[in-house]
């Protein structure tokens, strides 16, 4: 048994934590947003992959202009932008990347409001901030994020629902996710044929949209660090708009959908293009015209599009879990990675 | 002989018309501009790529947040932002790619000063834009964007210069460029080496960062539309934060870095770090120290940073160009793609 699994497992009850805690903190979040209207997140790796997914929910729910900042405006151009209209959300697990957390500091010099958004309530990045959203994943020991990941996405639902005009029906969603999530949990539907179909295939390419475009960013970080293999992550319309040329027989994708919202009419027949190229499709989610068209079905959770990526990440995780096994590897500490990371190793940083 | 060729080699010529009707934009722009603190950017493919130029540009010299937009929250979710302190610029090589018009049309609705960069005067986009900066590529014909990618760079410039506090040196560099362009098609330096060493690897990879970052993400791009092979564009910090971890003996990198600038450094220590993991490493342009690591050295343009990446994507083209030939592909028609690009097949579009 790997920790990794262990972790995956722990998330139901991390999610509802974190919940349980964040939603206190929705009135201080109103009163920092009020009269900013743009939103803009500072986070590498997986927790930039939340910030996706935080930047889909504002715009669509908070209606909030949200984007991803480029660090290196702060931390090697040394520019001062007037950012008193914005609010920065710096995401990071430890709370200690320094690239963040200059970054934190150089935007509260900037005139911006900032909230943080970590795993510890005593580091450097909670600290400083206006706000810290602390997760409540615990502590995590294997080097893949999961649990951190997914109590990071309900700060972002924390965020949005402090921002949207009707936080309702986003709240009643939410907590109705770890439920969902024991489930997938429990039945890993699906999961060891996605395992057989990857294993078999030397490339691998991972695609979503719109609010479930971070989930596939997020699958696709995860096959790359755990698994060793050369993954893309894209957006469905970027894939449109030209690497689909690309597709051959014997890639192997992984497509990543809500069972409802917008984006689920495109990424079927996405589905169906690439299977007509031969490609073979491990379809997450989705509804039932979704799961036709691919080869393999891997269930998702029954929840709406805003909070699906709570349970999308899920089939993806084990997958990945049980895919490092397979292929002699070990999931808790993948060659290279280190729990905090730096960007710059020469200007220092915490290991 | 290729039209892709041909239209490489037209590149100076175009910059330097391009530049001689945008600069004339200037006060236009700065009218425009006047009052608004943020910048949002939409685009797909190549053009995405010179936004992300523009966005650091914009960043670092016209002291404008700027960013990229999600077209979805537009076209797919329907909701409406305040963006009235916004200016939004839109880039599409054609003025048609009807998922771009839409979010165009949404962003003035939303309040937002529109910009448009197209090489088509007369297209949708341009028409309806507050300021249209139409690029002097003259028609294109080879799929794969060359002349139309460096003029919009042109593009980005000229909006950097209307909101930089002193654009002078800018705009002299700007100036400086057509001239080093036909250097670097004349001479040809490191490319016959650099092919050689792509066509042996089955992967590649390219990063860049800050400035440069938008050149690598589009040689990436190129090559894989073109090339067909699966390609990963990296910023530098994206990479050192996990994937480096996949890196190992065999892959083929392409490092892209102007020859000053504070990105420097941490690039030529990459370089060092990938060749020591025993990746093959092609540099192009940086300085001495940069190229010293590597195993191929292609020289880049006598320009500094913040106009670099007008030159430093002529080797990556040629090599696009020459790499196609050697695989026995057409550069000018690769497989899957058409000129004018639809997002949504099924919503309609241009061809």
């Amino acid at each position: 048994m790997s920790v990794m699994i262990d972790e995956i497992a722990e998330q139901p009850a991390a999610v509802e934590a974190t919940w349980r805690s964040l939603r206190r903190e929705r009135d201080a979040l109103r009163r920092l947003l009020a009269g900013r209207r743009h939103v803009l997140f500072v986070a590498r790796g997986s927790s930039d992959n939340a910030a996706v997914y935080g930047r889909y929910l504002l715009e669509s729910l908070g209606l909030l202009q949200a984007a991803l900042a480029a660090p290196s405006i702060a931390t090697h151009y040394g520019r001062r932008l007037e950012l008193s209209d914005t609010c920065v959300v710096s995401v990071s697990q430890s709370g200690e990347t320094e690239e963040i957390v200059r970054t934190q500091t150089w935007a509260a010099d900037c005139g911006a409001a900032t909230v943080a958004v970590t795993n510890d309530a005593g580091s450097s990045l909670a600290d400083a901030a206006d706000i810290a959203l602390v997760t409540q994943a615990g502590l995590e020991r294997a080097v893949p994020a999961t649990k951190s990941y997914t109590t990071q996405l309900v700060a972002m639902i924390a965020l949005a629902a402090a921002a949207a005009p009707d936080p309702g029906p986003l709240e009643r969603a939410v907590e109705r996710a770890p439920a969902q999530m024991q489930t997938l949990i429990d039945d890993r539907l699906g999961i060891d044929r996605a395992v057989e179909v990857l294993a078999g295939s030397e490339q691998t390419l991972v695609a979503g949209r719109g609010l479930a475009l971070g989930t596939a960013m997020e699958v696709a970080l995860k096959l790359e660090e755990t698994c060793l293999r050369p993954v893309r992550g894209l957006s469905y319309a970027d894939l449109r708009h030209g690497p689909i040329a690309v597709v051959e027989a014997g890639l192997a994708t992984i497509l990543v959908a809500a069972q409802d919202g917008p984006m689920l009419t495109g990424m079927t027949e996405l589905g169906m293009d690439l299977r007509s190229r031969g490609a073979a499709v491990i379809a997450v989610g989705g509804d039932a015209e979704f799961v036709a068209g691919a080869g393999v079905a891997v269930p998702g959770p029954d929840l709406p599009e805003t909070v699906a990526p709570l349970g999308l990440v899920l089939p993806g995780q084990l997958i990945v879990e049980s895919l490092a096994g397979h292929l002699g590897l070990d999931p808790d500490t993948p060659r290279g990675l280190a729990k905090v990371t730096m960007t710059d190793p020469t200007t220092g940083g915490h290991e």
